[in-house]
């Protein structure tokens, strides 16, 4: 299936007309002529001192959910798929102190001080973007396994600046209070279409103008599921945040004129951990004090 | 190697504490709380009337190319795959009239008066730069085989607008001569290393302050080159446009009262070609005079 | 009148406390630590090859027009007012290249290549904005006499960018035509209250609804005025262009060992004239063809 | 010298061409087809919960200066002229904390939750320097008496959004500080022309390199000068707050069947104060506690 060269696989590239033998000794002098198009391109710098959220949404997801056969209402290697790309994401732009993803979507926030791409949001956006993407096709046989990946799916994203602890802290909940009124949605429409035998039309009805605190009781009452033991990964989406571990390693030195002996060399390591937990209170905030920065 | 779940993939997905039960009947108030967070977004609308222009350009391409083994001084399955990814931003965003790739990055212009995303400059660039990582992924096995990719890449991108047609064509003329110089040099260059047995710093210091007119002199002096008739898609890189082509297909009709008869249906088709011809003269627009937009 | 301190004229100039005397040896090491606050600055340059208006309107000018005393339904001396703090700021300000004015508004428009204050939105607007109120208070005598201006009035400004020629026109039309409307309106209004003897709400419902044919039937068949013949510069507003006009003075030289004679020197001059024209139709452009840049 | 109509005044008021019939009836639907060019205009609303502070600059005030004979190194009626102007701002935009002036600049701080014009950095910018502009015209008259104002001065403005209090403390103090450094070298430099009879080149190669402490010590031991002695308005500039001051009146009333009696009515009124202290240090700032909003 191995295509050599492009002619073959674009079936179409033409080498258009025999180009002028002037071209190639005016061409430097051309190249300076034209750039000052340079000067059309606009500074986007983030302004300082605040932090900057990168938010990504899958493009037309529910239909590539429907096409690739996702679990309803949560698919957990789709969602792993997802954590997976993220933390690629993470690892390529360490500058980001946490990432909170639910759905088709993930938020990236960049420390407050930040100097990646002297802070230009279209480079910030577009690269979390690019590496997320190739990410997702990169780890998909990792978590779908035989089942192939029919065509390359596409992410959009945006760039949001917050100026406080404060309001960063409240953007995070934003989108976790809004996983959770999802999940709890789909969790009850779901379950009355595939274990109460409705259709989607007649779930769609009976959850119309329903409180959270009904469909709670559909699910207690009808089902005997309580909501609160639903797995975590569902109803709270997933923090990434970088922790620090020790790790220690014994080695056996051998000094001159003394014995061979061994010693434990301890070194600090970052890496990222998933976390399932409300971020919304403020005990994960007192368990994780490194991710905000004060600013007197 | 198929992983079931993020918890084995990344090894310490964690429920953090028991959440409060009080949390989900809170949370669609809680909700509406949070929400002002919006408006801390800002409109990035593009200027209407200007050309809408995204640029990529790959991440570490220089190191990317030396650990997957890239051709000297070009690869033309890394060329082709490029164009394959364009191609399918370009086939997801039909409001880019023409593309223009070399080396490691892509240009895609967009019409005028497109209106895709609202013309937001974030949603459009990230967009494209998403669906240009996880094509180039995707394709990988098309041009490489079984080569393997050994991590996934990243792309950056940028807006720039373009008030004029005038100012566009210089724009992609900018780039076609940027494409021409690096060429011209890195054909030298590797043809002295590898076929005139200089070190590449060797190499480097015989090119130091040489004009296109020496680089030239060389290649057909020294190793009888002549740098024209080297292959177009390297001198000028590539141009991807939509092109009409009619399509006829027979079919045999058989109406009531009547013999069957054959009848010949032409339907207009527009699809993408890839060329590798000269941008920067006029000839090239007037072969293609619906690229530009006229505003008297 | 004269206050000669400002102790006098805000009663309240106080000095708070005797500072502190290590304050003057350290403060220039102190006004390098503060000087990080001038990154928080951010690049306005607006896009090249665009069109760049600034357009002012007056502040709460219905309540200023009430207190002065303006004719209704338009007042001679306060358009003049505008129009001579708007030659002003042209003055000031060379690369505004036609400047429209009506009723407590006015447009200035730079030309499409000026480079000036760097093409910074906020310096260009501010600008305008200052030097238009200063004449205006400055220059408020020589129309209005002895009638006091009762205190400093308020203009808004903002910046647009318009890529072509053609959008530019559209926009001085729409300003024009925007002119026309209100100005058949008040016309009409006041006519009824002052020579109809309604009342103001009883003019208001006799025009609901109204067309503009209706409104020029009322005035022609119940008041004999054709609007037509109404002054130009309440229907069209003021369009303020440079003209070129040659200027002659004669002079007498004497060279050695010749006569005296006379010399004629002819420069030329450019200056602000103001035009109460239609700027709609193609006349006005093929008249005045400096004030557009073509691109091709 | 009252001139009652534009055309006296600007000589060339021209109604080019009579006009078409067909112009007025055509009028409302030409403007909604102009009315496109709205769209053209930009959203620049400024982040929210961020300090938004408006710095004004006198264009070409060293020549003004001149021009107007003021004093050296600091004209006290020019000062004062500054801050009513200033004050003539914040009075008409209370949303205004706090406003520093020195020299020919003021600036002028938005509290982070104001909601004035949208938030629209143009319109704040523009009305900012228009009121301050005309305002300036306005109140010449009362500090520079039967002195006459030559011509409109100009000012131009910028905006800029500090996140945290600490960034705002920090403009604050680097104008501050800027001040202080410019009057120390100002002092200096014209006691050494106008008391040591200096030339100002002289004078200007005198100060060439010197530190703070090297003017303290030139000002001292040659002239008898404490430079901590001179002027705080000097010094430190002037800053504009607002303060709550109690108001009691003493009214008479008369209740039915009670005698009459005396009640004092006690109102607080905002007004703006002056004051020529150090903003720099916390002191200024622990006895203002109300101009800081802290976000938790």
């Amino acid at each position: 299936m191995l295509k050599q060269t492009i002619q073959r696989s674009l079936g179409c590239l033409r080498n258009c007309k025999p180009h002028s033998a002037h071209f190639s000794s005016s061409s430097i002098m051309a190249k300076s002529k034209f750039e000052y198009v340079r000067n059309f391109e606009t500074d986007d710098t983030c302004l300082r001192n605040c932090y900057i959220v990168v938010r990504l949404d899958g493009r037309n997801f529910h239909k590539f959910a429907e096409q690739h056969n996702f679990t309803k209402p949560n698919d957990n290697r789709a969602l792993s798929l997802m954590t997976r790309s993220a933390q690629s994401v993470m690892e390529e732009l360490d500058d980001i102190v946490i990432a909170y993803g639910q759905s088709d979507e993930y938020s990236f926030v960049f420390k407050r001080s930040t100097n990646w791409f002297k802070r230009r949001a279209s480079k910030l956006m577009t690269h979390v973007a690019s590496q997320f993407s190739s990410s997702y096709v990169f780890y998909w046989r990792e978590y779908f396994g035989e089942q192939k990946l029919l065509y390359p799916p596409g992410f959009d994203g945006r760039v949001v600046l917050y100026p406080s602890n404060h309001n960063l802290r409240d953007y995070l909940s934003w989108r976790q209070a809004d996983c959770h009124i999802n999940n709890l949605y789909n969790t009850v429409f779901w379950t009355l279409v595939q274990r109460g035998g409705l259709s989607t039309s007649q779930a769609e009805d009976r959850l119309k103008g329903t409180l959270a605190a009904d469909k709670n009781e559909i699910l207690f009452s009808e089902f005997n599921i309580n909501y609160n033991n639903e797995s975590p990964l569902h109803r709270k989406g997933t923090t990434l945040v970088w922790e620090k571990t020790d790790e220690s390693t014994t080695k056996k030195i051998k000094l001159p004129q003394e014995e061979e002996k061994e010693i434990t060399v301890t070194r600090t390591r970052k890496k990222i951990a998933a976390l399932t937990c409300d971020i919304i209170g403020d005990e994960f905030w007192e368990e994780h004090p490194d991710i905000l920065e004060n600013d007197s």
